[in-house]
This record gives C-alpha cells, structure tokens and sequence, in this order.
C-alpha cells in the first residue's frame, strides 16, 4: 500500500481546539506560552486515490548524484586536513554523545566516525546508557566543551524521553555546535544580517545539492515540507537567505498538494514515505527528498529497505531533476558535518576570519 | 500615484550573481557566511497597471479596531500593575535606550513612556549622542542590565550606522528583552518545543488582533509580506507556530500579487505603501496592515498622513477584516510591550512558572 498519508484526525482536533477556546487558553496577552500549542505533527494515512500525475514523457529528470558529490566534498576535506596537519601540526576534532542502544542511532554514530577516519578527523565517542541522568549527559558535554582538541560536539537524537532535549543541546558550546541545532545558531540563521557559526547538517546538504547542480534559488518559489527543528526548519530559513519565496507546508496544511504544485523547488522532510505524489510536483520541478524511512521489504538483503518521501518512480519524468533514496541527501548530511567541524578547527586555530 | 513596488532590477542583480559565481563565491563547504548574499530588500515602484480588483459587493469587511483592543488590554495591564503593587509592593520598570535625535524615534519613545506612565509601569530613559561610541552604548546597557528595578530593556531602532546593531541587541539581558530581538529569543521562537521569554511586539499584536477578531488561525494559508528582523520575520515564525501555512513574501519574490491571493491571512510589513492592491487580495481574506509610512500630504493638519501597505479603500468590499492605518497594528504594538514588560515583572518576582 502506498502511505500516503495526511491529518485525517484534522478536522476533530480543530474542534477540540476552537478559536475560542485558543483564546481563553492562550491569550497571548497572559502569557507567551505557545507550547500547550505544540501539537505533534502527524501524518496519518489518508484513503482516497490520488489525482493522476501530470505526466509530461518529454520532461527528462536529472538524478542528483548525492553519493558522489559528497565523496567529492570528503576528499577535499580530507586534503585540507593534511594541509592543517602539516602547516600547524593540529587536526579537526569531533566527539559525539551517543545516549542509550538505539540501532538506528549507533548506525548513524558509526558512520559518522568512518567519515571521520577517512578524513584524518580524529574523532571521540561518549556512550551513555539509556537511563543515563541529564548530570551525567551533561557531565560528559561539559568535558568535551573544554577539551580544546574537540572542536565539534553533537549529541545524537533522539534522546531517550526522560531527558530534557532542549536543555541537553543548549548545552552545547556555541563555537562547537557543528550540527547547528543551538537555538542561537538557529536565531542567527533565521535573522537577516546575522551569521550562525554552523548551519545544521542536512539543510546545508540540500542547499549545497541545489547550488552544485546549478539550480538557481533566488526568486524560485519552494516548499518544505515538515518543519522540524532539525531538516524542515532550518531549511527554510536557509531557503530564504538563499532569496527563495519558501512555504512551509506541515501536517495542518490543507490541500498540500495545491501548494506543493506551484513550488520551483520541493524539499521533502516529512518522514513519511511516498507522501508527495507525481501530481503534486510541477513539471520541471527540482526535488530534494530527505526522508529516509525503513520499509519492510523481503527481497532486499536486510529484510527492508529505505522508502523517500517522494514516490520515486511518479517523480521521474515530472521533476527536471531529483535526489534518489538512498545516495542523496543521507551521504551530504555526513559530509556537511565533516565540513562543519572543519570549520569549527579552522576558527579554533585563527585559520577562518569569524 | 500609486506607490506600487517591485524590483524591477532583478534580472539584472540575477546576472550579477549568476549560480555559477554564487557557487564559486560562496561555496557552502568553504565557508558558512552567508552575509555577502544580503542584498537589500529594495521594493521599486513598477509600472504596469495592476489588474482590476476581485471585487465582490456582497463581501462586507469588518474594520478591526486595534485602538480600542489596545486600550482594552491597557486597562487590564493597568489593573494587574495596581494590584502587582498591593500585593508585593513592587511595580514593572522599563527602560529605552534612545541614540541620536530622530524625530521619528522621539515620538515612538515619547509614545512608549507616556503608555507606561498611564499603565502605572516606572520608565527610565537614557538619550545618547548620535556620535556615541558603541562601549558608551554597551555602558548604558549594562547599567539597565543590572538595575533589578528595571524588568524590561529596549533599545530604540534604527541605530545610527556606526553601531553594530547585532552586537548591541545582544548585549540586551535575555530576562529584560521585551522587544524580542535577541537571537536566542528568536531561535526560540523559531524552533518547536521551545519558548521564547518574550515575543516581539508587533508580531504578537497582530496574533492577538486575529485571536480577537474570532479568525481561526490553524490551517490557514497566510502570506507574510517583508521578512525584517523585527516585524516580517517573528511574524512568520508566530503564524507557523499557530499552525498557519506560512509563505514569506519579500522583495526578491516573483509574481507577489499571485501567491498574496491565495492566502486566508494577509499581513503586509514592507514599508511601501500601497503595496497591496485589492486584486492582490482573495475575497474573505483577513488582512493586517503593519506598514505606517508617513506621505506628504498638504491637506492633512501635521502636511502628512500615515499610510499603510495596503490599499485600504480597494481591499474594502474584499477582504473580510482590514485593520486600519493609523488605528489599527500601531496601538497593539505599544499594548504589547507593556504586556512583556509586565510578565517580564513577574518572571523576576515569582509570579509566572517561566
């Protein structure tokens, strides 16, 4: 079944929360408290087929290689890595914080790592069990924060619920923050005239497969879709600074396709496989897909295989070009975070000018 | 004649910063900076007629009237600032810094102090020389940052262009930052699951303009037009928090008037007056006009007039609520700060759980 999915469930929970009631709950003139608002965006499977793809058989589609260009960026780090080694004798440092046994979690430490290796980035791990305290998690940052040869530090999400996420990742020290998710990287992405230290990971990853295939974005209507903290935000606001007119089109939105259709540039970060159709997409489109869900499949070697946000195959032939899953945005995200620590050893030892 | 805008010189900018030297100028691997890509957001009168209005006689549009919720909400702040004063004998304190001698900046100041002393908050005011150094700035600063009876800090914009705005911004304790402007304040804003301690002024008026108004927020298709740090950009980020689909429309952003006509909720803070014409608008829309521009006007008592964004006379008969200018966003904005400055009182003694 294709799971195609959308807030079936919306139409109650508009109910449940009524302009009135939004009003005597949360009047802002109270208080600024917006969180008793923050209602969990879930996608939920809806039945009724899809509108037929507007399918043009001469529009060819361009497969972004992501593979390949991050393998390219890699090797260039690599290279500068052995410069920095060789004119000052220092190398790039990253430490990661790995909270609890999630297999997705230590996949994604383990490649994080590799990458590391491969680029002569020396690199550091913190396992921390699953019932770890927030002293402890914290105790461990603290260490890494005045380790002067760590000069990037990420803590793996998600972590495990009992510990306050928010507060956990503030943590961070700013200058080390290379996956960007400080909120005060984040104000500064957000805010014109500002520069964030790091931009997070994935967001750079997109923008960077768009610039390298010479898509231009200033002026070009895109979409995000999803607008978690981590991809669909600060996509968006890197969209914008791009001068892109950028909607953000989340599990609320009415008629998602309707919006989706008129964007020059879709980048999907819903987790939620096969959402957007071929008709949803604008012939000529250039699609970024971020999402990358295990689906259970049995003739794939591993008894699953990872599903996109776009359905793949209605894309082709609609889009001028689009990401694959895998080999698009997944192997960018690593090297953008080789990238940023690079960086973030560059500042350390006066060898970047901010 | 119709202020109408536009960039009309973007194609030539687009040839000036083609993709092939954005990428070679600003190869994201290299470098996150982003700054060399801030180009203004000049909207330059364009000069094709635009097209006949959607008008629809039987649309009737209700004048949102933000002077009179304004002085509802003052009331009610004036109330809680008595009865803050009974029952722990303190009262809220802001303070404004002020550099140079704008007139402009005088009245909003003026404005601001006059509406504390009728609230009963205390107001304390430093006016430096439009020469002064950016230590004595940061000086004053500290001074107000330190005075537990000053809960509330703003410093009066624009600064003269020898300061650096940002740094000075930031140097605003997190606890006193009633404008909203500090960037971690803004990345809370941005971000889920988080929350800012104060939202900024006019972003929250508008909010609260809507919320009283009856407009059902959740879902809507809302088009914010400008993208400022200090009014577009947290206007957005609110709307999106209250589960608005949000599309930033700014001046790089090709064929305005179509994706302004799709939106449920219009909010339109370019600065350019009469941006908006009623063919910009879909019937029913919900429009809130931010833009106060001052046009000469030798009929008028002052030889000017305020004028909005929004051509007010056309958007009547199609949107379904305009607010007004002057009457309509202006008062709300100084209705809200006195809010933040309350709540900002509380914070420090105790009275709210944040």
């Amino acid at each position: 079944m294709a799971m195609i999915a959308r807030r079936a469930d919306l139409g109650q929970k508009v109910i449940r929360l009524s302009k009135r009631e939004v009003h005597s709950l949360n009047p802002i003139i109270m208080s600024p408290s917006l969180v008793s608002l923050d209602l969990s965006d879930d996608w939920v499977p809806f039945s009724h087929p899809p509108s037929p793809p507007l399918f043009s058989s001469e529009q060819k589609t361009t497969v972004i290689d992501g593979k390949s260009i991050a393998e390219e960026i890699r090797t260039r780090i690599a290279s500068e890595v052995r410069e920095m080694n060789k004119s000052i004798g220092k190398v790039p440092g990253l430490a990661v914080v790995l909270v609890g046994q999630r297999r997705d979690s230590q996949t994604y430490v383990r490649n994080k790592i590799k990458a590391c290796e491969e680029a002569g980035i020396r690199s550091a791990m913190a396992e921390l069990p699953e019932d770890c305290t927030e002293e402890q998690a914290i105790r461990v940052l603290s260490q890494f924060n005045e380790d002067p040869s760590v000069h990037g530090l990420l803590v793996q999400l998600p972590l495990p619920p009992h510990l306050d996420e928010a507060k956990i990742l503030s943590m961070v020290r700013l200058e080390k923050d290379v996956d960007g998710f400080h909120p005060l990287n984040m104000g500064h992405l957000a805010m014109r005239e500002r520069e964030p230290l790091f931009i997070s990971c994935t967001p750079k990853g997109c923008v960077e497969l768009l610039l390298r295939s010479g898509v231009e974005i200033m002026g070009k209507n895109a979409v995000v879709i999803g607008r978690s903290n981590i991809v669909g935000l600060p996509t968006s606001l890197l969209l914008q600074r791009y001068y892109a007119t950028v909607t953000t089109v989340h599990a609320f939105t009415k008629r998602p396709e309707h919006i989706t259709r008129e964007a020059d540039i879709v980048v999907a970060a819903a987790g939620v496989p096969n959402l957007v159709r071929g008709s949803w997409l604008k012939p000529g489109a250039v699609v970024i897909d971020v999402g990358t869900v295990p689906v259970e499949d049995r003739r794939s070697e591993h008894g699953y295989r990872l599903v996109g946000d776009v359905c793949y195959e209605e894309a082709l032939g609609v889009a001028s070009a689009i990401t694959p899953v895998p080999g698009g945005v997944g192997p960018m995200t690593i090297a953008m975070l080789l990238s940023n620590t690079l960086d973030a050893a560059k500042r350390a030892y006066g060898l970047l000018n901010y």
